[in-house]
């Protein structure tokens, strides 16, 4: 006795997203047959259109619905100047801030010899063509502290040095709110290196 | 700037499960992007089916596609026993014993007077027509050692008094493989009163 096919395959689908071993998947598949019909006509539409409707931004590889993601399309948001992430989903974080209004550019990945992700395996020649064509001004590098991370900022950095174009970095140091006797000592080390004058 | 509609969506399809808040939503919705295409259709496909295919059996409650479970079709099973439990998926793991030849019969819920779950809330009815209409000759009470479980054994217990039928649950006590010294008192207490002699 297993469960009814419909039930075997809800729990294989889910066991195919990350962190979801057999157990969640069965409690997972089991919730979703106590969903009401709207729900579940929302969730299974939602997941065909994920695949048919959501396209990369033909601009800044942001993930959108149509040509051109909504940040992209904004003509009041600075064009002058691009903010560098790895992943979609770090600008939904930068515009949660709200503070910043130029554009970005979404690498899908960063350069890691280790893993033979090269720089052709990333979005770096449409940056390239950006900056060439657009008439970039600054570009903000706002990659992961880590290993690839430093890797792809200073191959960007090499390959940039020498154009009319300020590159900068975002701040790695103390996180705020932080317990200073928690801070890790490689995070501490950098942010005694980075201090700032204060007067 | 948020998701694309379709991900903010599916992000919300998530949430709806038990267990998984904003940013499991997020990850597992950003996850479902990068399915292949088979996945994605079964995905949605199984989803949908789960409210039109999947139904209680006529006869135990258990979850089926179609009018009875696989147990209840089954002819080369015991009809005189019957297995009562909380929850569909408890039959699977009885299931995986492989022992058990019997009937099971699913109760959707266990008596609560506190959450306001009366016998009537729960499939017991149903439990006493089959013990009547199928000549049953042992019910097997397994449910969990909780108030609620307990509760209910004493109520199903008091309302088959003075029926000639065996009337047992499963034994509580030291799960197998248990270090002593971890073991919880009220486990530990169980375990004492319901010693069996070994000579």
């Amino acid at each position: 006795m297993k469960y009814p096919l419909t039930i075997s395959n809800l729990i294989e689908c889910y066991k195919k997203l990350p962190g979801i071993g057999e157990k969640t998947a069965e409690r997972l598949a089991l919730a979703t047959l106590k969903l009401d019909s709207e729900s579940i006509n929302l969730f299974s539409k939602s997941i065909i259109d994920s695949k048919i409707k959501i396209k990369k931004c033909k601009i800044c590889n942001n993930l959108c619905e149509g040509e051109l993601c909504e940040i992209c399309k904004d003509l009041t948001r600075n064009k002058k100047i691009i903010c560098v992430v790895e992943d979609s989903k770090n600008i939904i974080s930068f515009e949660k801030i709200g503070t910043y209004k130029g554009q970005y550019h979404v690498l899908n990945g960063l350069i890691s010899p280790l893993d033979g992700i090269s720089p052709d395996d990333i979005e770096l020649k449409t940056l390239l063509d950006r900056i060439d064509k657009e008439k970039i001004e600054e570009i903000i590098l706002a990659l992961k502290p880590s290993i690839e991370g430093e890797t792809t900022i200073l191959y960007i950095s090499k390959i940039l040095n020498g154009l009319p174009i300020k590159i900068t970095k975002i701040a790695h140091g103390i996180p705020m709110g932080a317990d200073m006797e928690y801070v890790d000592l490689m995070t501490l080390e950098t942010a005694l290196d980075n201090r700032t004058e204060i007067a």
